[in-house]
């Protein structure tokens, strides 16, 4: 199967600011010519004449399944308050929810220009298989959620099943996940971190937060949470993300940066939670790598990176005081997620041998005229309408705005049968 | 013309959290009926069993042909900053290019479920032309910016052009629109408010958007900019509302509360440029009515009023450190937006016998299931596709996502025809 790509305003997303007209054509899953009138007879050829290419994004921090629980006992909550409503839903949720409600998360990602996210949840067997069936990347993590010491003997246990349901699919990693230090025990955190170097796997893991959880952990552990966490042992270097990071203090950024820690940006969770606002600027100052996530669909309330990236450039903005480069924003969608995650090696750039993991997005609506900057106007002025086409490891996964490989209306209805039964658990 | 709606899930925005199933009867522009089970032989009938029907959104606080500068000279700048750009640009304009861009401007808010808006700028009467066209709803004031007392000798001039563009065509309003008082002198506000208390007008402003207007004004003046606008006698009692407000005082608040001050949140642009954000929450306490604007397209950088919805209600969750209530961020972009403009006598809640101006949002798409919670479902999880219908005065103004009333493709090209013009004047 060949596609091309004729006449594109490419965004490589390689060197900054860099953009330029172009054909792409795919090939065998991978981006095999990225250059001006490549002429072959190839099975689909797309008139991207109005449209903007640009790799597709990388979700690196959500909890896919709890699309389940989206607006569920919404508002007026903060993230404690929510957390003691979700907990007691999530004890009932069985492998089959999440399969069919991991099938809808990744449609709304798909829908939003995302082909590859990192997952902290349960049942990761079943979001494995929806992955596959999708054709998408993903990081998924097995949370884990204990106050025992025996979390990682559960995750042992688990671990060859997530492993044999992606057999022979190469486009999932795992990642070991501690949920966060309020949950997780130092023995847990420890382990979690023995094992990711056995198996050579990343770590994924919430860190500050909240205001609550610093205090917390001051309180608890004399000093504060990433600090904490550097002190007994449980951070890989060049090899741990975590999500949120939002009170890190200048020394724990410090951290950050010299152990290759990097930092997922969770805007709209954070600001909905009432947790607070990273200060973008300040990280990416220091050269840590800021990724850019959406959390789970039930605080936020969406899977849309498209919203997420215009959230998180305003959001940056107010924070800092000085308005953020649109480009850097458009780095942490994509380059940046895919370092966090490790697979910088494959997507998160278009070059010519990388997977063809990409986006068109159309230049034709109303919102995206004029064009005077078009980097300004991916982050702030387009919609998910826009984006026409999304590809992952070379397949049309959205044709004009339709799902190739999945019936809609089915999964639709399939997840809120499965929500229906939760509550009558 | 009559439409018949059959079975939505009607948010009438009347009474607090209310929502049922119902149909809806149009006609003659006007809601005749909301019941269950109307049967009549209606032109049009609309199966909405999978959508909501809301009033169409109130955009209290815009500039509307500035769609033409959308994103031009973006990034890394602040208000007074981005003004420097701006000004020289608004220079050249003429009045067919505000015709375009008008048109431009108003075919994107009607695609953001938006038919009433607040607009503030130059040539108003090219702008009622567009609004005519059109069949919506807008309350339009000619912007004063000017250090001469003669701003409103030139305003009286222009006034009778503006209504006579619309003449004959009721649902336009105007206003008087002093700019803020960094551009407009003590003499040139008192006189805007003479002339809207002699032909019955609305004052439109800017108040207390940066914290530099602030100082600037203590400096100058002894006091802050709502206070000194009050003191010199330039608000009108109920029928003065402002935009921004964000670094309003509480003294300010007070005099919002005491004179009937409406405020118009523009949260997009405030975190864009950096000038901070305002508490609505705060204002919500005293009972006064804060309204919702997209402000101009070039500062925000999008006249999308459900983008705008989402981000206010996060943006002031993560300012009061409390979560706002979802449903009283609708009340801004409805309700709230028709009181600050007087015209909640005809739009901004669905009711027997008020204009037919109305919205039709799917609930089949993947983002809005599960739909746990109808209200944060629309602020928190829709995106403007979710909008497939848009009614103003019984008018279907976009059908299925489509525009009725005007070439899409077209109206992009004068568009950009106008603005190359433009860069080369």
């Amino acid at each position: 199967m060949k596609t091309l790509i004729k006449n594109a305003l490419v965004i490589p997303m390689k060197n900054n600011g860099e953009y330029f007209r172009s054909d792409i054509l795919i090939e065998g899953g991978k981006i095999r010519k990225i250059e001006k009138n490549i002429i072959d007879a190839a099975d689909d050829v797309i008139d991207a004449s109005t449209m903007i290419a640009l790799p597709s994004f990388v979700d690196a921090h959500t909890h896919l399944s709890m699309v389940l629980m989206r607006n569920y006992k919404d508002d007026k909550k903060n993230l404690q308050d929510w957390l003691s409503e979700i907990f007691p839903i999530e004890d009932k949720l069985n492998e089959n929810d999440i399969l069919t409600s991991s099938r809808l998360g990744i449609a709304e990602l798909i829908k939003g220009g995302c082909t590859t996210f990192a997952d902290m949840y349960f049942f990761a067997q079943a979001t494995a298989k929806a992955v596959k069936e999708a054709g998408i990347n993903a990081s998924i993590g097995l949370t884990i959620v204990s106050d025992e010491e025996s979390a990682v003997d559960r995750y042992e246990n688990r671990y060859p099943l997530m492993t044999r349901e992606a057999d022979g699919y190469d486009r999932i990693v795992f990642t070991v996940a501690p949920h966060a230090i309020y949950t997780t025990t130092k023995d847990g955190y420890i382990k979690c971190r023995e094992y990711a170097d056995k198996e050579n796997l990343k770590l994924h893991t919430h860190v500050s937060e909240t205001i609550k959880e610093v205090e917390d952990c001051i309180k608890e552990n004399g000093t504060t949470p990433l600090k904490y966490l550097s002190e007994i042992g449980a951070l890989k270097e060049n090899g741990t993300f975590i999500a949120h990071g939002v009170h890190l203090t200048d020394e724990e950024l410090d951290i950050c940066e010299e152990k290759g820690i990097s930092v997922v940006n969770n805007p709209s969770s954070n600001m909905k939670l009432t947790s607070g606002a990273l200060d973008t600027e300040k990280l990416l100052k220091k050269n840590i790598n800021v990724a850019l996530g959406t959390d789970g669909a039930s605080s936020n309330n969406n899977l849309n990176m498209l919203k997420e990236i215009n959230i998180a450039a305003l959001s940056a903005s107010l924070k800092a005081g000085v308005p953020i480069d649109a480009y850097e924003v458009l780095k942490m969608a994509t380059i940046n997620g895919a370092k966090a995650l490790g697979l910088d090696y494959r997507i998160g750039t278009l070059e010519e041998g990388k997977d063809a993991d990409l986006i068109l997005l159309s230049t034709a609506s109303v919102n995206m005229n004029p064009l005077n900057n078009v980097f300004s106007s991916i982050v702030y002025s387009s919609t998910s309408e826009d984006i026409k086409y999304v590809f992952s490891f070379g397949k049309k996964l959205l044709d004009n705005r339709k799902l190739t490989y999945i019936d809609e209306k089915e999964l639709i209805k399939d997840v809120n049968d499965s929500w229906n039964d939760i509550l009558g658990r």
